[in-house]
């Protein structure tokens, strides 16, 4: 249940605490010349202690590639890496030991298996976003190949909301303010609003958008594999997100069917309420979606739990947990929608016999 | 493609207007006894003509079940049925062969297949969503061992919401009005305005709720199998839908940490924000998601779209097509969460050694 | 674990005695032209009653298909067929319901799930065989577009061998004597000997050799779905199969290195010994592999055995059983192989980016 | 492409003279205690530069385990280990960098994926079989749980054959010797032999058999994954194999039905003619096959082939080549088997609803 994905197939492992989180990308096609230094700029989006909104953990995030690279290019034979966990400070999880922190993994874990790697979060943690990150950014590879591009900004924090995604929206909009949000007066209030949530050792949620550019017509399948519904999983699959939409979403019910289709004129679509995909098939319109992530469960605000044995107890979590984890999820959902995107583009050469 | 599921697997087939639809659950764990007068009142539920607020047409949608079965109970074998298509009109979508209908599959699957059935929108019709709630009624069987139960209720249409889910809620409460709704006020303003788009050529949208109860600790999976991942996949890959989310999901993004974190007392939940999911593993209470469906694509009203060589074409859709899909659709949701839940049971029992 | 392939999947369902056997076919190619009597004339090949060397039950084998062709091509969607159970006589069977027959699957099936379809054979019948049949003949469409070509034929009997494969194999030839021995001179031998086996109420297996022409140079994969590793999951998969070899085989195990060792002259490979295979991939030269099949296990002679409550039973079986699986197993073998090669082909296409 | 397994699945990585070979298992029951040292001493049993038999290459093979374990015990997460490279001459290699060794995968893997690691046969080495090693032995973890064991052992080298498997198999009788045959007195011979077949710059190849014991009833399935059909394909992904037969395979096709059938007298069997399989589900009788290895494709001897550009070429290979597989490849099987049948155990845990 480790895996992820249909012919290009990405398997992960690792505790945030054990020696080393790392991914094998099965099935990334040959001859794809992969610049290294792309991967490691995509895990420093991502990596802890980029700016004050964050948490002030210190890991380097180097990747080791292992595998299936010969001479700067993919052989076809599985891409190994591995990224080593370093500012590991388990101390710091001694009192999380026998305690369940409300709305986290803890429990259920424990319950599940009877067993649990506390330190750290363990598999639980989100550091294992890093190597989805890292996958991701090999998966660009591919698409680059063909001039898709995939933007994934922050969008809304708790209720500041963006009203508008911008016409021009580019890399180096979205980057450049720490909250990742490309409106530059939201932003402002978005970090205003995280730093006061984090003084009061609380957490808060919101939703990061993505829009995928320059697709081609026809990636996606009828029934399951819609191309929405694996999205769908890929996004879900993050840690702690609660919902998907793409297209007009839950904010488009209001509108009637005809309000709501997409019509073409002289053979151009006017309008893009579908968010580019039509029958769970991609139909070369922007594929645009929201993700929506709840509030950091870990908070240093003192709450109600109860231990190992079911007494009650009192938390005050300590360590080093992000108030907000949205700026640090935007990497994570680019790299889930590559990867979801190139395995689709590699699954769809399996239609006709060429 | 057309394979849904990690152990309890379903496969489906079928065009709209062709001999057949059908299914095979694979996985099926042997020694239940299958009752197929439940079988049969589910598809009941969801076929056309039962109310108004639905498509005339008249499909008796019997079950036909192939094997699978000795003596009245699961063997261990495939369970493979068929629902023969009846009423067909292929003549009512003799206007529809050369052209795409706005925001519907008609184009994405020529562009990616060269070919299409259009006779009743073939694969890409609602008429697939049969065979999921037939395999959701097998599934349910297995449910029910364990006193697992599921309730999917329409709560928006439009901008006609429910407010609050009721305490008592039951399959009576949902079937005592034609939309199925359990707050029968609403419900009644739903009707009203549903009839209304009928009238009009146009159609609506909405969310259906799901709730599923006396549901046991421990399943999910930790990372892509997440539990709210693959209902989310699930859900997504039904036809029409736009959106899922869980728990709080995109309503609860203005609380706090402090405020949407579910805190033990004694030993019990005190709330539920979390929609009975914790890192993807069920905790124990009750599971609650979301899930919104667009307006029909298919209307009557008048659009502007293209036919098969790019030209110009105005399209006022004949044939008969249900102006709201929500009622019908309840039973489908309803349907793949028990196939949701059933497969991770089944799955869950490989996580130790007996 | 009724599904097999990677891309082209193959889900079959059905018991011996019950409504009907089928498969659904999913992945399979769009636009290609499918031609139904070519798939009937596969089926009939391998039905029973064709001559005195096997069973004389008369099923016509009727193939019905119900979704996936329009107009007599593909469409991307599944193909899903059935094919009815006609002869069911199963109180043929009735003397076995509380009985285990030596070497046959009644006693591992009771044991596994506790409930077992005696009638037949239920799912354990050589009957589904057809349904791989009728898979493999539409897979062969797809070989036939590059005029790939599959022979399957009996090459032993007993310890009746033939000791060269004819240079000249045609289906023709394989198809001149009623046991599919291309070797005229010992397929006399074998008929006469499966006759006398037949009169003495005993079986007799053998081997039924397969050459796959004109294959391309890249088909398979380096590791766990090498050519060869998938060529024998599909055979072993097979009904009363108990071994697997290709090139050389077991046969070749006396050669050194230097002389099973495949040179090129030229450019051009001068032997064989390979089987057309290297490293799992294949090399372009004909694929030769091996398939042994025991004799069948339900004889008439008397044996010991015990029933349903553990007592000692002497055991006659009656009913219409074949003293020799192996000329109705020719057309099994060479529709597995056409399933298997279809698949690589497919898959091979994801290998790069196009 | 790089996955075994159905619940059990290991994902492999890594090239010969690579930074590293690896694996992750994933699946892995939660709360098995994992001895370290016995893993470490099965892949001491694979590594090369044991005996004069083998290549004389020093790689000390040392596990370094990533993931998935705490305080001694499996978590249910996944398993991650890697073996680094140390011995790596690539320089060996350099000779082979524009030639196709006859009956090797170079030439395959340059014509699927249009570039190849060359350096020590890059993924195609038998290198990754200590993958496999490792793996296997985490896998007999699980089976030691239920006092399943398995040995496997030389039982053919050229036409030097054991003609009896001795009663009381066990691992130091097969340890005895460094050709890892049980029986001493053809041991002596085949290791004679062998040293005759390197010295004249040769190789051989030959039988590994596999007795697996105290298997319980029930594991396997009825089509598609048959036990014997996923041994078969678990044995022959290993490099250089080229057959595989269960129970009395190849040699038992003389025997009539009467003959090979396996009776029941007082409830008990008095023959194993099946090989421990029935109806592809195991009967609790010893499961016995057997694998047949090629000779080594790499020899010093010279030999005609081509270059990259398809010019002739006379080819003497250099580098530390194993004269004769199989004492290496015993490991490799008994691995493959306790993954398979490991993996079984657990899917046998979803039959019915616990």
């Amino acid at each position: 249940m480790n895996t992820f994905g249909h012919i290009l197939r990405l398997t992960t492992f690792g505790e945030s605490h054990g020696e080393a989180i790392g991914g094998v990308l099965d099935g990334f096609p040959a001859g794809v010349r992969i610049d290294l230094q792309v991967i490691q700029s995509w895990l420093d989006r991502r990596r802890p202690g980029q700016s004050s909104l964050t948490t002030q953990r210190t890991e380097s995030d180097k990747i080791e590639v292992l595998s299936g690279l010969f001479e700067g290019s993919s052989t076809g034979a599985p891409i190994a890496f591995i990224i080593r966990n370093q500012d590991k400070k388990s101390e710091d999880y001694e009192h999380l030991k026998n305690v369940f922190r409300p709305s986290h993994a803890d429990f259920t874990y424990q319950a599940k298996y009877g067993i649990r790697d506390y330190r750290g979060g363990g598999r639980a943690s989100a550091r294992e976003t890093a190597v989805r990150v890292a996958a991701g950014a090999f998966a660009y590879h591919i698409l680059a190949q063909i001039q898709i591009q995939i933007h994934a900004f922050v969008s809304q924090i708790g209720n500041l909301k963006m009203t508008e995604v911008p016409g021009n929206l580019t890399e180096e909009l979205i980057e450049s303010n720490g909250v990742r949000c490309p409106d530059v007066l939201i932003a402002a209030q978005m970090i205003e609003y995280i730093e006061k949530i984090r003084d009061q050792g609380d957490s808060i949620g919101g939703v990061v958008s993505c829009c995928i550019q320059n697709t081609p017509v026809g990636l996606g399948a009828p029934i399951y594999a819609k191309l929405h519904a694996d999205l769908a999983q890929a996004m879900m699959s993050i840690n702690a997100t609660k919902g998907f939409d793409y297209g007009d979403g839950f904010d488009g019910l209001t509108l009637k069917g005809s309000e709501q289709n997409d019509e073409w004129i002289n053979g151009k679509l006017t309008s893009n309420h579908s968010g580019g995909i039509q029958g769970g098939i991609s139909n070369g319109a922007d594929i645009r979606f929201r993700v929506a992530f709840k509030p950091t469960a870990t908070i240093s605000k003192s709450q109600k739990t109860m231990n190992l044995t079911g007494e009650q107890v009192d938390l005050s979590a300590k360590g080093r947990h992000d108030p907000c984890v949205l700026p640090r999820a935007v990497p994570v959902v680019k790299a889930m929608a590559a990867l979801v995107i190139a395995d689709h583009l590699l699954l769809n050469q399996t239609v006709s016999i060429k």
